[in-house]
């Protein structure tokens, strides 16, 4: 099984490399985009032996404790088989 | 309307980066965990005047020419109204 974890800034949080993304492709004649926010994005393979339950609880640890920085990020994650 | 890209490494491309999130994650007891992979996350805001098709193919040559390194990374995405 695999998790899909995707940390984001709060959206109350300032994003300059997401700015600095958005200037670029307008300076590049990309001008259908009107904001950029970059975040990261992890790819867990989990054991087999985790049922379903188990490895959301396990991932949802894990995203929470590890992966991100709860002061200024925020983490969403999706379960694949 | 919103855009959803996720850019990864290759498959075939080692992820030193992944590697240590997953040396790091068995070593503080999370032991259900066999392999991480680290990649990018992007969320592009779009212009509303922009159709389902415009902005697909305006975000897939984001993606390609600007967000992704074609050499070693290959990139999803979706759109989200």
């Amino acid at each position: 099984m695999k998790a899909h974890v995707y940390v984001t800034l709060k959206s109350t949080v300032l994003d300059p490399q997401g700015q600095t993304i958005g200037n670029a492709l307008r300076k590049n004649q990309y001008h259908g985009v009107t904001d950029v926010r970059q975040g990261k994005y992890f790819v867990l393979t989990l054991q087999d032996s985790l049922d379903a339950a188990d490895a959301a609880a396990e991932v949802e640890r894990i995203a929470r404790d590890i992966l991100t920085n709860p002061v200024i990020e925020e983490f969403t994650y999706r379960l694949e088989d």
